[in-house]
């Protein structure tokens, strides 16, 4: 098989990014516009995801349930700035059964309606709380073109949806969404972020606060990982979803709800932050192959030590592909293994064994060493969390080059005419200002930065960027995907 | 809280089918017609299923993967049988993003036309093959009257669609997914079954051969659980999907395919089999919730010894929950664990403590016992592994009790207006006498039993039940869900 042509992520990271996807059999378009297909090298990620996040939204107390793909379309209408921020966005099922419905049915693209409704019906008194539920599922907003994992019409996600007597209670609850949030974008998927609040104009429909994790991509436009939003009493209250409960003294109180949520838009984060002009490039904590081990030549005894190798690493509980086939040719392997982004390649032949030893391939840095092959299983395991460790630097200095201070409107637009990237500046928080600049220099408020695990902000003086007018905070501002 | 009213089992199972569910808060009614909601002690037997299945699927090579909800119309009308067996159950989308769609899409009752549209542009040569992939998903077949977990119009499942060169290979992975399918339904969810072929008239929509796992249910009707399909090249030929390739001898080919799938009906197999008078019964192994930590007082010694226990528990890598509050009576948390189904209930009070022992409280059979504290935690998980065996052998001889050889048709109408269940019988396998049986007594073809691995049936030489012909094979009758 030739080497498929690939475009350098450096000349052209779109072409670079749907190339390099396909390239390595992670997603691929599919008859249904605006629809992708994972394939197993993309949901594989997926997959790593849910079995480190899974357990976090378990240890907040929160359980997982499943409900409805459909929703009544009247549903979305009980609070109003929630339909309004989705109605564009809906499809609709108008026949079904061999009939048409008599209620025309919307497959959800969230589920805080569906979900609210039972809320009303489970929630009666302050004991039935707090109410702590999560889904894992698919949900629908209408897109006509796909980009891979970033923008496609049907994407995974949990969406995690809680309701507490207390505001206080609940908006603990937004900050802890947020951080398993970094967790898991940081530590795991090793990209950077910044977490932040949304402004009035680009928070959730229907939230009082919304917070967001931002990741800068190497080409200067962000990407908005994941939501916490703080929902107040917006659906609890009796207009809306009439989530009452008797408290304590009897008396008639509303639930204050969160909700929150990750998909499978973070994939291509890490596609985009770490691959290379040879491919993508996987995170060891989240590759759904951590390690590939291919023999050069194929002798029997080293088709035995790869064997043994593959035995090893499972033990180590690693995930790991071995090639005894002799039907692929040793430069074909390292270049699916290249392509694919698999972190480590152990290459095995008859000098290594002779030596006692493997050569090493590492994907990321393209480093290549030898390891010995009695401790090799301990010295991958521990390699792999020292590639893990150099990958998030790697794309956290990339990230602080991508991040300006500036002080006047002139170095903004030049910043963004430029290099982009995230710009820090003052905002007097009126939205007529927050537009103007996004029409301008097409840059949008990403955030305001939080400074502490309790949510706080910088109350700093300095005046707006745009109107000259005094402001207070120092916001974070990129154009994005 | 009062104790809510509950019809008994043996009264009227369907009554008692519902009130259990709801009383355990395994599920719930929706708003939207036909679907249900899965509250967290339902959907999470889902979530252990999933994590004992999901391993077997990945032994057998199978990777997962996701693909769109939506299938253009068209798509189901490639392969005749299929589109038959599905249209009267399809939801059909019209309308997206504020606009009627050119072509309307199909909501997936199932995934094999989207599957293996894609499955053709991928396989081109022999090396391609096996293709083996897996989807955990939602899938929509249009339904009026919810029946909890057994007939819904949204379910969840997994469907495994490999492609293979030869038959020979395709064939025993219909008989590696249906024997996976046996060991999830027997060995975790302690339901027998009995694995045969579907009848001509039974089988799937686009296969030529379903292999079945038929559940006995204690009203005497007969629940399929899952089955697992051999599609020949009912998709792959060049009319269908084309899904050819190029073989050694570079001559054209078409692939042989499976499919097999496991959906959250089998939840309702769990509750119909094990549960009794008093609600819910959960086999230990599924049981989202195996260990329910109560105390008898509420002194800080108790509190303490409660906390320690749960250490302990957590430990084994059991799941348990802990009552410490003092807001609950224990005859609140002892009926609370027995309408929930919890295996065991571990009671902690001040006597136990002085005698150095703790009162465990077996769900199944009612029995009481005490066990030394100081080696509870190994106890209990050598318990839960006894009950699950007591549970299985439980269900197996009331299945027993349910299955009739019988060598007339009077015997074969009387077991069906009496006791009814299995019954096993000569059938000349012409399509007329089992319409006319299923006509006279509502029984239909369950499954030709296989009696080994390999999908054998046993030969005999009788006379057909309803017609006196000669028939080969005895044949598995019941009335079903």
């Amino acid at each position: 098989m030739a080497k498929q042509q690939l475009t350098p992520k450096s000349q052209d990271m779109s072409k670079w990014y749907t190339q390099a996807i396909q390239q390595a059999k992670m997603a691929d378009y599919s008859p249904v516009k605006g629809c992708m297909i994972m394939r197993p090298n993309g949901y594989g990620i997926w997959e790593q995801i849910q079995k480190q996040f899974d357990p976090m939204l378990k240890a907040l107390g929160i359980e997982n349930a499943y409900f409805p793909l459909f929703i009544p379309l009247s549903f979305l209408s009980r609070e109003a700035e929630h339909v309004e921020g989705f109605a564009p966005e809906l499809a609709i099922v108008t026949h079904a059964g061999g009939e048409e419905l008599e209620e025309k049915l919307v497959i959800r693209p969230t589920s805080e309606t569906i979900m609210y409704d039972m809320y009303s019906k489970w929630v009666q008194s302050y004991r039935d709380l707090p109410l702590m539920l999560n889904q894992w599922n698919n949900v629908v907003r209408w897109e006509k073109r796909t980009y891979f994992f970033l923008r496609t019409t049907e994407f995974l996600w949990q969406e995690a949806h809680t309701a507490h007597a207390h505001h206080e209670e609940a908006f603990k609850m937004v900050l802890a969404g947020a951080e398993a949030y970094r967790t898991i974008i940081e530590d795991y998927l090793a990209v950077p972020v910044i977490k932040g609040r949304k402004s009035e104009s680009e928070k959730f429909a229907g939230a009082d606060v919304t917070m967001t994790l931002e990741a800068m991509m190497p080409d200067g436009k962000a990407l908005q990982s994941c939501t916490s939003h703080d929902l107040g009493q917006h659906f609890s209250k009796k207009e809306a979803f009439n989530i009452a409960f008797q408290d304590e003294q009897s008396e008639t109180q509303y639930a204050w709800q969160t909700s929150f949520g990750l998909s499978t838009r973070t994939i291509g984060a890490v596609i985009m932050a770490h691959g290379d002009d040879d491919g993508v490039v996987m995170p060891p904590r989240v590759a759904p192959t951590q390690v590939m081990v291919v023999p050069a030549g194929n002798s029997e005894a080293v088709t035995a030590a790869i064997k043994k190798v593959g035995g090893e690493l499972a033990q180590q509980q690693l995930r790991y592909k071995v090639d005894t086939s002799t039907e692929h040719s040793l430069g074909w392997n390292l270049n699916q293994a290249e392509i694919q982004g698999i972190p480590v390649i152990i290459v095995l032949g008859e000098r290594d064994l002779a030596q006692e030893q493997a050569t090493v391939m590492i994907r990321h840095s393209h480093a290549k060493l030898q390891l010995p092959l009695l401790s090799l299983a301990e010295e991958i395991t521990a390699l792999l969390e020292n590639i893990q460790a150099e990958m998030f630097e790697k794309a956290l200095a990339k990230r602080d080059e991508l991040l300006t201070d500036v002080t006047t409107y002139d170095e903004f637009k030049q910043v963004m005419a430029d290099k982009k990237g995230f710009i820090k500046a003052f905002w007097c928080e009126n939205a007529a200002c927050e537009q103007h600049i996004k029409d301008e220099t097409k840059a949008s408020t990403r955030c305001l930065p939080v400074i502490d695990e309790l949510g706080n902000v910088r109350e700093e003086q300095g005046t707006c960027i745009k109107c000259n007018q005094p402001a207070t905070h120092r916001w974070l501002f990129a154009q994005s995907y």
